[in-house]
């Protein structure tokens, strides 16, 4: 099935989007930074403030038992499911998710104000806690059927030891349901982002059309030797732990990229020798292994590979070395191909060869409802690769720009009338 | 010149000898191992009971200004000085410098029971503070006038706080003169100890004679590279400082061998990255470098190839390294080749093919004496290589063996009357 190759142009209000955005910003400001982390007073403030936007755009609107914030059109449906956060890192930056929300809260005031897309379908919503200040992705899940309000995520507490069935009490949601996803009422969802990242920047784009959410999996490398005083053991008789682990690790960026897809990373953050100090060869030693890639199988292969290097460096008999799975294991999310596509299209009108399509290396809501519908994401440049940090910046013509694209990618996402191939969770 | 082939040969007291030893761990006895640090109330008692072991061998004896305790021979010279220390680390083994100290009062008393030895002088020291509990090899420093009791001095702590100063006003030493080396009394010094190392009991062999004490050089190496996301950073555009340190590392650990000594040793015991953490691409990454030789060509080759390793990983870009020297660098030491090989003469006579000639990788108070007198050092080996610890050992059996090797070797140096090419200390 092929699109219009002429798609319908989406004209959006730029210092309507601005002008949103600041005042958002003001919430939580904090030099040029952020602080609004999820449910704490100002971050309730700021979600009244929005739902009042979202109400005046036309939207029929709520904030859910979670905090979570929806606009829903009161066209019919087949809908287009705008979504982002507007929480922030304990030290954010002004833009992080708060652009794709107020994105969503654009494209459904533009696409009302012509008359090609005034009886389109957008629902907006303003996940909670995407930054897991109580648990990351809390809104997107609960309202994917993920996860419920049990006592023990009641319990869940923030950094300053709130739990979050207190912080709702205080926000006035106590006893508020929880909003759930309409099974057949979406297309799909679509979220704008910040890449978070240099690429774009460095690539000299504009735009990035999100390919998937990337996977992580991370391991600890333990190696045990013996201890020995660093004058008078020979080296011949030494089983210096350090020593294997710098020979892993170097094996590991030298071997990685013949395994590694096109946009795998890996990453060594932590190295530590026991005991650690100069006159003493190392009798224990850790290492953190961490990669990341879309593709599950490259993620296989990695693992398989970095097995095999440890058993290398066990045939070595220096140390003994142990590699362990550490953490929860992400999942790489594939967004849907044809909503990508519209993407690709709106920002090749808007900014003729100046997007490429690109994976996400961080987690997004859409990570999680793409497990339910079919998702797209779409970013814009970070200023020096800057973010979760109050330094993090993307140009004025830059934010336009992604609004414009994304507003005419909703548009033909909707025109296109999308069969909605994945139902809701249960 | 050559001396006798067939050496006298001293006939010791093991009885005697190993009774010294142990009555010697009995003054500050923890379990197995020993807490005698320098000029506590314990060390002070011990001191006072190996005088009188001095004074009963027939010796004249003082204890100095710092707590030094000597015994001197009543015969005229030249005479050999034979010393070590009865200080112990915090938590010390039984032997490390004890057992030296007892060896020195035995062979005055087995040189003086014998017709063909009782003319020839040997002179006792348990130097001061050889570990370290104010200042390292205090006692011999200030032997060799290369350390005068000044109030700086004085006022040196030990890990509780006390002053040298106090120390010795509490062990009635304020005022006492502190001893000097009479210029042109000895042919040489001798000093006796456990290895502290593996070699001996690797090699299948019971006595080493110790060719130099090594010399040592510290560095750490740090990098500055960029710290990034891990996750959203592509491999092409990191500045991993970590992975710049891993392979600066690896190369050490590649070359070393190719531009080192026979018996060189080199130690990275500390790595950290900065911050460390398992998402973040390392900004800043140190390592500790350590190496050891005997010879100080050996260390300067060691030390200009290291600086052209950092050379090397500063042209590859990846982050800018910087070596910089910490520390006080150590001087090798050599010791006096005819002493040494009375000891390896005597040593094939008691143990036929059972001893080895080595470096001693450790400091010891030979190395401050060898700057002025001509010097020797031998090692018995040390159960597992452990010292410093409270199950550092060696078996009866070697102990006995050393101190026979050890007598015989001493009386042989004084028989072979080596001229004093070393003055004293001025």
């Amino acid at each position: 099935m092929r699109r219009p190759s002429n798609p319908v142009n989406v004209t959006i209000d730029p210092d309507r989007l601005l002008g949103d955005l600041r005042r958002l910003r003001g919430f939580g400001a904090c030099g040029i930074g952020v602080v609004r982390q999820s449910l704490s007073p100002i971050d309730v403030e700021s979600r009244h403030w929005l739902r009042s936007r979202l109400e005046e755009a036309g939207l029929d609107t709520r904030i859910d038992g979670l905090g979570t914030v929806f606009g829903r059109s009161r066209n019919p449906g087949p809908a287009l499911l705008i979504g982002s956060h507007t929480d922030t890192q304990p030290r954010g930056g002004w833009l992080d998710g708060a652009m794709g929300v107020i994105y969503g809260l654009e494209v459904a005031r533009s696409l009302a104000e012509c008359d090609e897309t005034r009886h389109l379908a957008v629902d907006v919503a303003s996940w909670i806690d995407e930054e897991g200040a109580f648990s990351t992705c809390l809104g997107s899940l609960a309202f994917c059927g993920e996860l419920a309000l049990t006592n023990a995520v009641r319990g869940l507490t923030n950094g300053e030891g709130k739990s979050l069935g207190d912080a709702l009490r205080e926000a006035g949601l106590e006893g508020v349901p929880v909003e759930r996803c309409e099974r057949g009422r979406y297309v799909g969802y679509a979220e704008a982002h910040i890449e978070q990242g240099p690429w774009l920047e460095h690539q000299g784009k504009r735009i990035g059309a999100v390919t998937a959410i990337v996977g992580s999996r991370n391991f600890t490398v333990a190696f045990e030797g013996q201890q020995n005083h660093a004058g008078t053991t020979p080296m011949a008789l030494r089983r210096d732990a350090g020593h294997a682990l710098v020979e892993l690790a170097h094996r590991v960026y030298e071997t990685f990229p013949e395994q590694a897809g096109e946009r795998s990373v890996w990453t060594i953050g932590r190295i530590a020798l026991d005991p650690g100090v100069q006159s003493i060869v190392p009798g224990r030693a850790e290492m953190h292994l961490q990669f990341r890639d879309e593709d599950e199988a490259i993620l296989d292969r990695l693992e398989e590979h970095a097995r095999a290097l440890v058993a290398e460096s066990n045939a070595r008999g220096r140390a003994e070395a142990r590699m362990t799975e550490v953490g929860k294991r992400s999942i790489p999310a594939a967004m849907d191909g044809r909503l990508r596509e519209h993407i690709e299209r709106a920002a090749e009108h808007h900014a003729p060869g100046g997007w490429i399509s690109m994976p996400s290396a961080a987690i997004h809501d859409a990570q999680v409802l793409a497990r339910h519908l079919p998702a797209a994401m779409m970013f814009v440049p970070s200023i020096g690769g800057v973010s979760h940090a109050f330094e993090e910046d993307t140009s004025e013509e830059d934010i336009v720009l992604g609004c414009r694209v994304f507003a005419t990618a909703a548009a033909n996402m909707l025109l296109g009338r999308l069969p909605p191939d994945h139902g809701p969770a249960p």
